[in-house]
């Protein structure tokens, strides 16, 4: 195979239907080029927006540990460990968040912006010459048509000067256009294989800086979290344990009671349950009757 | 301050209106848990969801990535080394985004699944032991009414024994209700804290997991494509600075000729560029005329 096809300024002048047909297969590139890039595009940009996402909901999360402390539990005491450890943990996430922050404007920066700009700059540059192009070659023809029709006789001389000047113009003009239409195509088969790699490797880049600031945050700040937190749990749940088998044996001690203790004996029980049940639903949790 | 506040299983018979306003306390705390259960579990559910839609994301941009050789571009050859760069990033792509996955799963496990399981057992638990005990205590009181209206006179000892054994019957159900209930309120302050913690180890693992396993993946996948893709770029972006500079060249030349080039010298120029852009626009790439 040869090296990337080429159209040659040379043949632009000449204009022949060989180095239309040619042209044609670049434009039929360009249009591949152009769907194929808003697809990347916008795999590139979901990509984005899920690593947006991911910054805000892990600064909500953050923010939203932070807010425990501030629930006002009416039974807050023994709670100052899970504080301590929360408070920790959000810190710690607050820091993941910053390099989830950061990777986002790293993908924004080095991986869309790229494409964006290849997309606005060189495939919207190609369309606007090929308007150009066409323009020019529309008043070619028509100073041709004009030139075609001019009388043979003498006396118009001035005319026909003035005509083949427009001639000489507009095909100076088409020339022109053409040229910087061609030079465009063979610009754009370099800079599409460019356009492919740049926005990887911006990705690439993003995701090597953070891995390699998560792993050290991780092991700097989950590791201790995690043994921390998990030692607390265990004391905790074999806390929990402990009361809930002591619960369990009182409770069947309890209720491992004759009839007897169930069985009224005044009438005053009644009024005395009654009233208490009154003052239970109206006492706040500081009134005691 | 004291130890965690408890509900002595003691006071559950007598029922006094001090144990129910320290009841109402727990109740109170009950009450704010779920309120903030609700809202941190939103949060990590937007986190699992913004990770999950992240793997999903990668995994699009990868396919779209191998799509590129797919494309039938009119213009293919020369695309050979990018089309082998895409191959291998598309497949470092793909390991991310294994990694992506995994982290959405062990989030999805060990971080929302522990939150969930805490308000649909605990929490909820909390609430149907709240409606069994308050149907037990409306059927006790309902019981001590009929009780309270019992006719003193003799004749009436049979039935006077029934409401007695009603009573009994209705006060030891209370009675267990109310045990049960606090035993899940007394457990409830310690489950909250394991509670918060749980899900933070969960998450905690997760990341240590993703930022372990990926700054291995980046620095073996990554680090060797970055090289070798920058090189590639910049070895075209010099092919397409030299080849601007001379295309840049050579449209000067061409243009910076007499106006004599653009003068129409006879006729049949114009049957032959109408008769060029006709073939032009009818032939396809391939046709040549």
């Amino acid at each position: 195979m040869p090296a990337v096809h080429k159209l040659l300024l040379e043949e632009a002048l000449q204009d022949s239907p060989q180095t239309r047909s040619l042209l044609s297969v670049f434009e039929e590139d360009a249009g591949t080029l152009t769907d194929y890039t808003n697809q990347l595009l916008q795999s590139m940009q979901r990509v984005y927006g899920a690593q947006s996402e991911m910054a805000l909901a892990t600064e909500q999360l953050s923010k939203q540990l932070l807010e425990y402390e501030k629930q006002n539990f009416a039974l807050g005491q023994g709670d100052v460990e899970v504080i301590t450890i929360l408070q920790d943990f959000a810190k710690a996430v607050e820091e993941l968040n910053a390099l989830h922050a950061e990777l986002a404007t790293m993908l924004a920066n080095g991986m869309v912006f790229p494409m964006v700009t290849f997309r606005e700059k060189d495939l919207t540059e190609i369309s606007t010459l090929k308007d150009i192009f066409s323009i020019a070659s529309d008043e070619h023809e028509a100073s041709m048509v004009k030139y075609s029709r001019l009388p043979k006789k003498r006396e118009n001389e001035k005319v026909k000067a003035d005509v083949v000047a427009e001639v000489a113009y507009t095909r100076r003009k088409q020339h022109q256009a053409s040229m910087q239409y061609y030079c465009a195509h063979n610009a754009l088969q370099h800079r599409k294989r460019v356009a492919m790699l740049e926005p990887l490797l911006g990705y690439s880049q993003a995701q090597v800086n953070f891995f390699k600031k998560g792993v050290d945050l991780v092991s700097k700040k989950m590791d201790g979290f995690l043994s921390r937190a998990s030692r607390t749990t265990q004391s905790i749940q074999a806390q929990l344990e402990s009361e809930t088998e002591d619960m369990r044996s009182s409770q069947r001690e309890l209720l491992s009671v004759e009839d007897t203790v169930y069985t009224p004996t005044t009438t005053t029980t009644l009024s005395t349950a009654l009233s208490y049940r009154r003052l239970a639903t109206s006492t706040s949790g500081t009134k005691r009757a």
